[in-house]
């Protein structure tokens, strides 16, 4: 994934073709369209066109926050870019690996240079849109209140006493959180929140997630909550063939090297539907990613590729 | 307050006059510009430069969100309405009484149409900004987190249970509550929100605000905090010659009233500093005020003239 990633992978290609080595399948390098999700949403994008092609159609519609969609995007790109010249992947595909920055600090913690990624762990994802009543709030006693906030506030509290394990394996988000009306003398109407949840172990994700709903109906108080979960997704085990691929070259290669699964999706997650699929993680800097201040060292991408 | 109040209370004055009653004092009829602050910030904009005139040239260059200053808003206005002529209340005044909606539901509960107001309960209002660090949802471990929106929660959950009291006298709000960056899978570095926070008990007001700095630190856990304290405002008890006379007026009409105080800001409040002052409220439907929906009885605005 990423640029500099693309390139080092063609690279590492063009090696193998120039040393003269006669692979069993072609190789081709990927550079999925849409990866971070950033500007068009839902992110990996491309990949998930190539699993399910009957998609295509709709993702090509899906316009950015200036009302742009994907199609108009991507002839701007090819305008701007005349030599650029994509070539869609063929299908079906004998085998995938991934390389990607790890995304957190494990690998630099432990001084690895490679992470053997086992799986991609599951999540689920609720909305949550607690409604009260907007009121003065000089003038309105609490027993009239309809605080929209307040029961927010003390849903979010529950869900993290909830979602905290010793171990420090579950990761537990609220990443929006928007009150209307937003004025600082104004009781909030309001308020909408999203909680991401995220664990390994399929059975407890499904068994604390299921609690979600519940939890936060019981600590409305006067107000109402509509709890609405858009996505989940299973914990997803690369294959056993291609994670031992991972690390016999790593081994071979004499590069310091770690098991561990990844807790960010990834286009691969798509890819273990088709094919044995694993992928290769290096370290960057503090775990910052999705951010211009993003940082791995060129020696650990030559690794990785 | 208000178009209609107005009006009533012109037609009150017009009645005395026509009844040839002869007064100790002139009456006048004043409508404050910008009571509500809703276009232009801060409200009872003209009862704060008739108590300091030395502010007019600062008020009259507030901007609306457009970037229009009031200056520019009053000459339009003049400009819309040829016939109307704005005169300014002349200084001293002997006494002053302002008739309001109550903005509450204690008259509407209590079936009463009179509120003899005693006093507008002081505030305090505080911006406390929560600082923390962006990182990814899926990868980083708690222990790692600096969650700007669960340190806010945890400090707004300490905050209710510091500012309720078992008489449901306290108002405690916390109307505007902004996270970023705002996405789902990202954990917020930044949480912005305000505090309001209403008593008519001076000491009490002091003791409990004074807290509020110190809990927010204590509750910072990885982030850090700042609170600062943009406005206070101590409670102002109405002149007793001046209640007394709306609460013999009340009774002298047969008009079933009751004292309370005033739990919202007023222009009567920069009055009560110059002339003795009181304030009558009428019932509004449910308490809804600054709202489309607000609702009083004319006959009840009548009453109240």
């Amino acid at each position: 994934d990423g640029a500099f990633g693309v390139l080092a992978a063609l690279e590492a290609v063009q090696a193998i073709a120039e040393a003269g080595i006669a692979t069993r399948h072609p190789i081709d390098v990927a550079n999925w369209t849409n990866e971070e999700g950033g500007r068009f949403v839902p992110g990996v994008m491309g990949s998930q066109v190539y699993r399910f092609p009957e998609q295509l159609p709709r993702m090509l519609a899906v316009k950015d926050a200036a009302g742009i969609s994907l199609a108009e995007g991507l002839a701007d790109a090819k305008a701007a870019l005349p030599k650029w010249q994509p070539r869609a992947l063929k299908a079906p595909v004998a085998a995938f690996l991934e390389a990607h920055i790890e995304q957190g600090s494990i690998l630099e913690d432990a001084g690895k240079v490679i992470g053997i990624v086992s799986s991609i762990q599951g999540s689920r994802k609720f909305f949550v849109d607690v409604r009260g009543e907007e009121a003065h709030a000089g003038t309105t006693p609490r027993r009239r209140r309809k605080d929209a906030l307040l029961a927010a506030v003390a849903m979010v509290g529950a869900l993290e006493r909830l979602l905290t394990d010793q171990d420090d394996v579950l990761r537990f988000t609220v990443g929006r959180f928007v009150t209307s009306p937003g004025a600082p003398s104004v009781i909030p109407g309001q308020v909408h929140f999203s909680i991401d949840f995220r664990h390994p172990d399929d059975a407890l994700r499904q068994r604390l997630g299921d609690q979600v709903g519940p939890l936060c109906q019981a600590l409305a108080g006067p107000c109402t909550v509509a709890v609405h979960e858009p996505q989940a997704s299973e914990t997803v085990p690369f294959a056993g063939a291609a994670v031992e691929a991972v690390r016999n070259a790593a081994k071979r290669l004499g590069l310091p090297a770690m098991e561990l699964y990844s807790g960010a999706g990834h286009d691969a997650r798509n890819l273990a539907y088709l094919c044995p699929t694993a992928m290769v993680f290096v370290p960057c800097e503090k775990g910052i990613s999705h951010n211009e201040a993003e940082n791995a060292t060129a020696a650990d991408l030559a690794a990785a590729a």
